[in-house]
């Protein structure tokens, strides 16, 4: 039923499905519903931990490896792969949500920016072992190009899943790359 | 009432806003507010249309000086003193839209995917002015460029949206502006 609840979501976003559409949709009736979940905004916020999970399920073992070139590389690689396969339809499960209900709805407000927090938590961790092995110059600060790293990818992803088109996600995630890239500490010298 | 509708929506998105929000807030009778919209869908339209109006006001001075760095710098200052006196509130009305109904309406969807192409097209004319004056390198894409730009501030409008706090925004667009002037010509020599 979670799941049901999660896709419907994704596509349709929170207001654009019910309560029945998910009961419909999961052959659930309605008391083993709210014997789950107490009330539609909890469906939600479960929905929204659910996306969380099933995100670090697919991509956990890429974000163990944010602290290489090849790592951020492979991890735009899969988000494009994804997308592509869904038709760029829903764009993030995450950042979705959070454009709808940020201002509507306080609690479920607080869970999406500790999501958000806690995934450029992973990109700066992984900056910051760069810098600290000196393959960053001193002055890459990790935080803020964390900050951009998931700025650049929550755009893309809404403007791919507004265009249907997977061209301007790649483009933008190799500029954001590029960007990164620019603060590679200069080799040091071989002679 | 149109302006009241486009409040509404911004703040509380499409769905989470009835005709009767609407005519309540306006103080606007239902024949009438029929009379002009056909429906709430072509509500829904109109106000997409008029946000793009409304930033086209705006900031339309602004868009014709992207031809220059310093005109980047106060389109980018004008946005974080935009959200910031809205308390960060709704991110951007047109984005948000498309988070929210690009999956649900396909005439709307196709309405915001030609916003972002004009949107898009204002930043990539501005940059091919400047390469064609030899102020940016050969390799410079200004349509690719004009894609990573209105990604990373989609992104950065609704993380600072969501997380409530103008630095994520602020931190975001200084590396967008960063990335953009990698691509500056170097200055001929003066010798």
């Amino acid at each position: 039923m979670l799941r049901t609840a999660a896709e419907l979501i994704h596509v349709r976003g929170v207001h654009g499905t019910s309560v029945d559409d998910v009961l419909e949709a999961s052959g659930t009736g309605k008391s083993q519903f709210y014997r789950y979940f107490g009330s539609k905004d909890e469906l939600v916020r479960e929905v929204v931990r659910y996306q969380m999970e099933e995100w670090l399920k697919r991509v956990g073992a890429l974000l163990a490896r944010l602290d290489t070139w090849r790592g951020f590389e492979e991890w735009f690689e899969r988000m494009v792969a994804f997308q592509g396969r869904r038709g760029f339809v829903g764009g993030c499960p995450i950042g979705s949500v959070a454009a709808e209900m940020a201002d509507s709805n306080e609690p479920l407000r607080m869970d999406l920016a500790e999501i958000f927090h806690i995934r450029e938590r992973y990109v700066a961790n992984g900056l910051a072992a760069m810098k600290e092995r000196g393959e960053l110059v001193d002055d890459a600060d990790p935080e803020e190009l964390a900050e951009f790293v998931l700025a650049a990818i929550q755009g893309a992803l809404l403007l791919s899943a507004t265009e249907k088109n997977g061209d301007v996600l790649r483009h933008a995630l190799a500029h954001t790359l590029a960007h990164l890239r620019s603060f590679a500490a200069p080799k040091p010298d071989p002679a």
